[in-house]
């Protein structure tokens, strides 16, 4: 199942089960309006499947203005320098233990909508990156186990502002710019996708060049071991959110360095995902 | 004006403001329910006052189960190595430009409600430290008008699991381990306190032992610059939170380390602050 949060006709928040180019509006048939909503509902996905399945009106998904798949998650981790080649271009040793820092909502867009450059720098970066979102909370959970914990996936663009990302040795300050990174297209379910989603071609394309190219199998730490990582000591909730960390080809690491500039369009895929598309503009 | 936040009789959360021994059940008045919707509001800290002063029923403060003073604010940041003394003995260089990362609400507690040494590490040390809560948001938040955008201060323990923190080069783990850290007692407006909170005394005591004991002029970016630096391309929004960085004395640094154990009490007390109480116990 592949899902969408939409704004309805009145701009409310919605949620939709795609189905090849419709939109069945689960909202109107008395699902939760949001994925985390959905989420806390130990039977919540099996409910938007019956709903999904149907008979009833469909929605075009070409008129439907996208909201990212979540808006308000507890936590949303992100994982530094998780692939071997990317560490090495960054000038970081691979690291021994999972590397984690924090994406606020407001640093995310959804998929169609603009990312921006800021006004202060032009150091504005893209990174491809495969999301997991748990789906059953838990503190603790052993590695083996975790994978039952995550509900899905979707895609992200880790849009970073190198200048900003290294004024200090904590990371946080580069990495939640405003509306610099894109989030979706959708949620899939984690049945969907091999376990784990390991073994899946991601890349990152600007404006049509293939800037990165690797496989999601490359992880240094893998989904599962992300998952327990993160709820060791910190119970994670339904909606959680793990952004993977993206493999090597960043335009930091390019000679010359390429950075984002407006009029670009850069692309995230990881197969069977699907494909997250934001233009580039500079700050209002 | 001092605002608390505690349970009422049915156990929902509650706005009150302290005179002296005596609380005003300012929800009760027709107030928000919390510190961040009472923020949100601008005339909300003046309505807040005047519910405070009018004649009515006081509930007595020894009676009420206090909640932290913010449970879900957009952003919390905690500033890194922001006291001279306090770089030294962590061996790190005084940075160049403030040091940010995150807190999630899940990592902290209210005055008087155990923090928790989490069962995968005895390395449980504390910090003290002055919070900043932003009143008026904006981004990209000029120096010079900084103070306005503060609404008032608070207290924290910024509980660290050291060995987590040091896991990787990102200190995201060990400072966000569940119920690991205490915040309040209490919100105290602007208007109590000198200009940004400079000049006062910090102190962190265990078990009534002076460990930490500086003066908040003593930051390397006070108050105003980091409020500044926090909004410089991520939009502030009203009851965000700045926790501003430990003085020097924390447990990891002495010969040999202190750690937090069963049975003690942490007090973190700044001048006309107040004082965050603390005991510790076992994670269950």
């Amino acid at each position: 199942m592949r899902l969408i949060a939409f704004k309805n006709q009145a701009g409310a928040p919605t949620l939709g089960a795609r189905i090849g180019n419709d939109v069945v509006d689960l909202t109107a048939r008395g699902l939760p309006a949001t994925l985390d909503g959905l989420l806390r509902d130990p039977g919540g996905l099996d409910a938007a499947r019956a709903a999904a399945d149907a008979p009833g009106e469909r929605l075009a998904l070409a008129g439907l203005a996208l909201l990212p798949p979540l808006q308000q998650p507890a936590k949303a981790f992100a994982i530094g320098l998780n692939y071997v080649d990317h560490a090495a271009e960054s000038n970081f040793a691979p690291p021994a233990h999972p590397v984690l820092f924090q994406r606020f909502p407001s640093s995310w867009v959804a998929h169609g909508q603009a990312i921006e450059r800021p006004r202060v720098s032009v150091q504005f970066d893209y990174e491809a990156e495969l999301v997991a979102v748990i789906g059953k909370g838990g503190r603790y959970i052993p590695k083996e186990r975790a994978l039952e914990h995550v509900a899905g996936y979707s895609l992200f663009n880790e849009g970073s502002i190198r200048d900003y990302q290294f004024r200090s040795n904590q990371w946080l300050w580069g990495k939640n710019f405003d509306r610099s990174g894109g989030f979706g297209p959708e949620f899939v379910t984690a049945d969907e996708l091999p376990p784990g989603a390991a073994g899946l071609r991601i890349q990152c394309r600007l404006n049509g060049q293939v800037m990165q190219d690797a496989n999601t199998r490359d992880m240094i730490f893998d989904v599962a071991t992300l998952v327990a990582a993160c709820s060791e000591g910190m119970a994670l909730q339904p909606g959680d959110m793990i952004i993977t960390g993206t493999p090597s080809g960043v335009g930091l690491a390019r000679k010359p360095p390429v950075w984002l500039k407006p009029g670009d369009v850069c692309e995230i895929e990881v197969e069977g995902v699907g494909v997250l598309r934001n233009p580039v503009v500079d700050e209002a």
